[in-house]
């Protein structure tokens, strides 16, 4: 696997130099610390905080999302690795406007307990947070232990729901509820075509053979819930779209967001045949999509592959999805 | 090489099926002919119409850009093939608001065949067309024949500056104009790492060793101008950037965007290691960057690699560049 890279351990710093070249005017590091990006929009005193963290390797995840109307902060760990409970108490720290801070993020063994960590030693000092963690891939845990899922793409929607209900004003507890809210309506699952490679360890994260897909593979390659033959487009999506289906049943007349998401080499062309069957698919019990995303939202480098994102709405939710959002690299254009 | 699709013979329909049922509020077929894209955001009449055309599997280019402040509309053939001059004649009638069209595309022998005998075709019906071809790749010919470059990524700015000069009100001479201005000062090179496979042909468009880059590749795999051992993204960077300086050569004080390019497998971090070194060796020699754009605008599928773009700016430049823009796949976000 060739990558377009300097030394190997200059990856996420050299990464985040790039990022803060291109965008100093819309983000910026604390204190020089280029593993903690805040917005720099303008935000007033006395929104809730949204922030996140996690390791690197999935933009736009995480940091991505870092602008106006979502995320106000976000601490970046290595390479599939979570960045420190001093990093993200820092962080915590910096995004309280005096109204609270909400920590928005996957559901994932060394994020939690950092970030769990952190949020104690900021309540010291009288920050007051909530935690929610993304925990929406279908393929990781079944129902009855849905707390074990893994979060993956549809924590954008989660920060977008959440990052808009704190600029409208909402306190500390009405954006958490909200955030839970969509979380609790949305399900995702993907599938692996090839695996990646993390830059110091230098060999892939898993092994797959040439006419072989890995249905339910994690963002980090976790083992899928099955390794088959290579399917047709069609055929993955029913694959998919069956199995959100059957943790969230949807009935004529529901309305619904779609995220396919690529995982970092997908082409796009794909991705839109695959959302054409989703489409159709959902047309076909009555269920119509309220702005599609079709895109990379959370990839694992150089993986092949994708996910969908169901994602079950309502007046509310609906409202604060199309509630405009702008953040180097996610705009929201349908408005 | 495994692709997410269904039957080979399918996948330019059911990518165009996919992104109208995507954005069918935002786009449209022409008169139900899915090869044809045409803008459905409100356009004064009176705007010179800007239309482009191409093969399939660039995604966004070149059907992305039709939208509100770019494209008014777009023919798309098969992958990396022309569409007819019929295609393109339709195009050209339906983009026509009493200000004539300019014919903005990249320089490939079967678009300008095709497109030449449109533009004879629709004037005997008193439709006005300009044609500007764009050929910004510096690797294809030299500059003593820079009319046989090829066209890449440096046509979405000039799509970006001729859709704002078209909005502004500007008329068919003076947009002609402007995108002539934009490619002069506009030059374009890549790198690629990997082939891709056109569907219907099912076999690598080249071959390349794992631990080497092709330098100066086109983006269906045409030669480039050296097969080497793969290097660092900084080395890659100077390679270049020295030969873009060389064909354009910058002063203390200019101005200019950029562009890094993922031509469909180049995860993002990578982009952004590059941008870096972009951003830093311009600095060195007194050169600021205004509205860096970074991602995937003009891609080949599952190619890995990237391509870099620098436009030279003036005042002028600038203000078309940051004048809004809103298709499906690139909104202005700078303003």
């Amino acid at each position: 696997m060739k990558k377009i890279i300097n030394m190997p351990e200059n990856f996420v710093n050299e990464t985040m130099e790039g990022i803060l070249a291109a965008y100093g005017d819309k983000v910026k590091s604390l204190d020089g610390d280029n593993r903690i990006l805040l917005s720099n929009y303008p935000c007033e005193d006395g929104k809730v905080g949204i922030v996140t963290g996690g390791g690197s390797g999935h933009l736009p995840v995480f940091l991505g999302y870092v602008g106006d109307g979502m995320l106000d902060g976000c601490a970046i760990g290595n390479v599939f690795a979570s960045p420190s409970a001093k990093k993200m108490e820092s962080m915590i720290r910096a995004c309280d406007k005096g109204a609270g801070v909400l920590c928005l993020y996957g559901n994932y063994g060394g994020d939690n307990m950092n970030f769990d960590l952190a949020c104690e030693n900021v309540e010291f000092d009288d920050i007051e947070t909530r935690t929610v963690r993304v925990a929406d891939d279908v393929a990781s845990s079944p129902i009855e232990t849905k707390e074990k899922r893994r979060g993956v793409a549809g924590m954008v929607f989660a920060f977008k729901i959440a990052g808009a209900a704190a600029k409208m004003g909402k306190n500390l507890d009405e954006v958490t509820n909200l955030a839970k809210k969509a979380l609790d309506n949305t399900r995702t699952m993907g599938v692996a075509l090839s695996p990646c490679v993390v830059p110091r360890v230098g060999v892939a994260t898993f092994s797959i053979l040439e006419d072989e897909l890995e249905i339910g593979m994690g963002i980090h390659g976790e083992k899928g819930i099955e390794v088959s033959k290579m399917k047709t487009a069609d055929e993955i999506v029913d694959i998919i779209l069956n199995r959100i289906l059957k943790d969230m049943p949807l009935a004529n007349g529901d309305e619904v967001s779609v995220m396919v998401n690529g995982l970092g080499a997908t082409p796009l062309e794909e991705q839109f045949i695959v959302y054409r069957r989703i489409h159709n698919r959902l047309k076909d019990i009555g269920v119509s999509v309220f702005m599609p995303h079709i895109g990379e939202f959370a990839t694992s480098m150089e993986m092949a592959g994708l996910s969908i994102t169901v994602m079950k709405l309502d007046s509310q939710l609906k409202e604060l999805l199309e509630y405009p959002a702008k953040t180097p690299f996610y705009t929201n254009h349908n408005k």
